[in-house]
């Protein structure tokens, strides 16, 4: 009794995924896994770390080894393999034995594609002098390993501010290079929005490294002394005993365009919610493929390894005649470097006026991690985005020392239940002194975005602060207003607004803030009982302080 | 334009978030608070910390003093007021001036309760001997820091083991004495799972804890030398020279029940969805009251900070008109001593028995709170309930060193949703190497569960472990199985199942384990390929360990 017979082409996150989940629900399927690399079922994420020196050793990388696939799952796994042709009618492969340097075919029943995205690497003048790296595979990090314990490089350039980027930058520092990070864009982390990725970008800079925003790289050079200048588009040039590129990948489609198979928009292999190309008998998981966005319905290219790894279990799936479908993905994120975490779910901004949505609101709020009085509490700096008509959960964002990632964690599970900002006012949360709030920072979010819902509080544009002939009130106590208020705002203490209501105008928008937003929010229900139109800067002088970096702040 | 008139019984937690919120709502409102201590809004929850004097400024425990109350929200704190009745035909309350020792009458339009809920102090011989003290208020651990400054104590006893002993336990040790845990039950913390709960027990104990289950405390002596003598029911007797008395609280109703309102049979006043009591002028919050339990639909006393605000708030909120409702309480809690967190949400086995449910499965996991091959990874024991017809989940507890509340904290806001275990498998939680795995724990949990919901596996009873004939297959490589196993087990690796099936019986069922279950799992999948009856031991060896700690492991 022979059972089908499936391929898969990819043996990494998704593909490895897939091929052991096959096995547990067909133990009479013939399974094969081919990739071209030395390895399969690597620790792609660990890269960096690698490189870094945290993770020292290299067998660690490497999770599943083809004997373990062998012995376990009973799957042949053929590395040094690369598939270079699909024949769809007559259903076989193309393989390129790349040691032997001999090709052959293999038929299948099913053909799994899960051939990750590649590092971009653009054809700028010098990008193949020595020293200049990319980071994808476990020779790679060897590579640069290798490069570091050859070379002791002191300066090191990310091209890039991106996750991968940033979890670079730090393991340089963290072997003793001094690192600039050049990135394109006007901030780091470009999937986040500004005033989140404001505070990873002061913590880099904090910590030593130097950051060139708003500028991109146009060659590099090779120095006498036999190290590099990286050249850029606004003249500036930089030292470098060390490059690593980390602009960004494109999917690996190559072989399914070639196939004939529906390539999406943004260049990934286009699937249906089993994970099925436009070939019914081919199925596509992990970095190559689009995925729509759970939050925009919008197509995307999400190269992460969690929505991969559920990839191939929905593709095993369906090739068992399953009906699991794949969700979507919601994006979320999170990195960690020198001491601080950033993190995301769902839609940011950026990517709901991407999509054409305008229906949505966000509030901002920098509580601490666990109770002020408890020693060490630290600060989350958290943006939360809500449709402004219901309330319902679009995406949050966050950066802090502690507890960021627990927080994102809650709203990720939040926005996939479908979840409203009433449901996280109620969210019944872990709370000891040590570990949040009897109000948790989630709590809180929820809270003023309800009041905001319910009409109890009206918002204040921040960005169209430059432009307004608001009144500006800040209710902070006068030492916390003469250490840096925004210029114009007039400032009347909390506790002294009741009696002082005469000298607010009647005729003007009065916009309130203070140090969070808190005091701001009582202030406003105090003013719209006297009838005067209030509105909250959502998140107070803490958040105009990064909405205007090199803003209007005014020791008054 | 006169408010209606709001008095509040008691300034902590529920009262304190109900005055301030009902300002909010309400300017005009005359809104007046009594308490019968020195203090209202105090951080009860960090009282522990500054016995331990781990918080050293008492001042940092008071969270709103009567002062802001006034300038922030224009209402009145009265402490050291009592109150000491209700008419409420006439719909006044009789407070009796503690400084003053006067009895006066105030008028309500509403009338608010939160007066808390009081340690048990059982009149045990001794109890009122110098040197043993529970633990409420600031004035409690005022005393106790005074006890421990003037007796320099080296040896104390804490009675119960619960969340409060616990922390009790460790800020005592913090304090440099020697710790005797006395506990009537057979486990420490009671509200948990035993097989969870273990794990405090063993954290307990390789910190030095001293601790004594399933013997309860008869009485007190005092000794020659000043000391204390603490004796137990199965005869016992531990020297003390400080004892804290942490053997859980009883709701303070006799204010409520002296005015006829209605008590529910746990002892709490009986309140509806709003908070409002029997009396449709009165309102009560916090641990006076009873609630029903969100997952067992169970009366029930749950004396915690994050239910009593969000009380506060329903309460304020019904006052002014508002249909606000409290969705009842999960129960989630955190408890950390000694480097552990111990955290739950939602039932345990124990609860939902108690409830009469019995339509439920739990699962067993022992995941790292990161990836293994980042430095650092610990192990969180999880244990996942969920409706065994459906998947609906019922409830989560976990212990480990690290990201145990953040789990616990999805699986809260999973319940809240009514969320299944096949949604569990799709959370899009937050990863990076340092931060978790590409399948995080909970996904882990939910797949787990999911699988068995989808019979794609059968679990084994492990209570049933010492009485079932079944065959024991341990499917361990042979150096792990020698270090220890299920006592009558035959060990199998993995790897050689495929080939060694003749071994096995046909007409018996199998009982799978392994280290921590997944291998079972595979195991398991092989088997019924063969048409044997195979089940797995959820959570493997591991689970073993714990649900039977003096039990039949065998090196082999």
């Amino acid at each position: 009794m022979a059972g089908k017979r499936v391929l898969i082409v990819g043996g990494v996150a998704g593909g490895a995924t897939c091929a052991a989940r096959l096995r547990r629900l067909d133990e009479d399927a013939e399974i094969l896994v081919f990739d071209r690399g030395h390895y399969v079922s690597f620790a792609n994420c660990g890269l960096p770390y690698y490189v870094g020196d945290v993770i020292q050793d290299e067998t660690k990388l490497l999770i599943a080894t083809p004997t373990l696939f062998r012995d376990r799952f009973n799957i042949e796994v053929r590395t040094c393999s690369e598939v270079v042709g699909i024949d769809r009618e007559a259903q076989t492969i193309t393989v390129r034995d790349l040691d032997k340097e001999r090709e052959y075919t293999e038929g299948y029943d099913s053909l799994v594609l899960s051939p990750g995205a590649a590092p971009l690497r653009p054809a700028w003048p010098g990008i193949d002098l020595p020293g200049i790296f990319t980071l994808r595979t476990v020779p790679d990090s060897r590579e640069i390993r290798n490069w570091i314990g050859a070379t002791n490089p002191r300066k090191a350039v990310v091209v890039g501010a991106g996750f991968i980027g940033l979890e670079m930058a730090e393991n340089l520092a963290h072997r003793g290079m001094s690192v600039t990070v050049v990135e394109m864009a006007n901030q780091v982390m470009p999937p986040l929005d500004p005033e989140i990725a404001v505070y990873a970008a002061q913590q880099l800079g904090s910590k030593g490294v130097t950051l060139v925003l708003g500028d991109g790289v146009t060659a590099f050079e090779q120095t006498g002394a036999g190290g590099l200048i990286v050249r850029t588009q606004k003249g500036a040039a930089f030292e470098a005993d060390l490059v690593v590129l980390a602009i960004g990948v494109r999917p690996e489609a190559q072989l399914a365009k070639d196939a004939g198979l529906e390539i999406g928009e943004r260049g990934g292999i286009r699937v249906d919610s089993q994970m099925r190309t436009s070939d019914p008998r081919i199925w596509a998981v992990g970095d190559a493929v689009e995925v729509k966005n759970y939050v925009t319905c919008e197509w995307e290219l999400v190269p992460l390894a969690g929505p991969a790894n559920r990839q191939g279990r929905v593709a095993a799936d369906a090739i068992c005649g399953r009906d699991t479908k794949f969700r979507g993905v919601q994006g979320t994120a999170v990195c960690g470097f020198f001491g601080m975490t950033v993190a995301m779910t769902g839609a940011t901004e950026k990517s709901l006026l991407r999509a054409g949505i305008g229906d949505f609101e966000c509030v901002y709020l920098h509580p601490g991690h666990h109770v002020g009085y408890y020693p060490g509490a630290q600060a989350i700096h958290l943006k939360l985005l809500y449709r402004k008509t219901d309330g319902l959960l679009l995406g949050a964002q966050a950066a802090g020392e502690k507890g960021v990632e627990r927080r994102i964690d809650v709203i990720a599970q939040a926005i996939q239940a479908k979840s409203t900002v009433f449901d996280l006012e109620e969210s019944e949360l872990c709370y000891a002194p040590q570990y949040g709030s009897g109000r948790d920072p989630v709590n809180f979010a929820g809270m003023i975005a309800a009041n905001a819902v319910r009409g109890d509080v009206e918002f204040a544009p921040w960005r169209e602060l430059d432009s307004t002939s608001a009144f500006l009130l800040d209710v902070r106590e006068p030492e916390e207003f003469a250490a840096g208020a925004i210029a114009g705002s007039v400032n009347i203490p909390l506790g002294q607004l009741r009696s002082r209501i005469a000298e607010l105008p009647s005729s003007k928008e009065i916009w309130v803030t203070c140090g969070v937003g808190q005091r701001a929010y009582y202030a406003c229900r105090i003013l719209a009982r006297h009838g005067l139109h209030a509105r909250d800067l959502s998140g107070g002088v803490q958040t105009y302080r990064v909405m205007y970096p090199h803003g209007r702040l005014q020791p008054s």
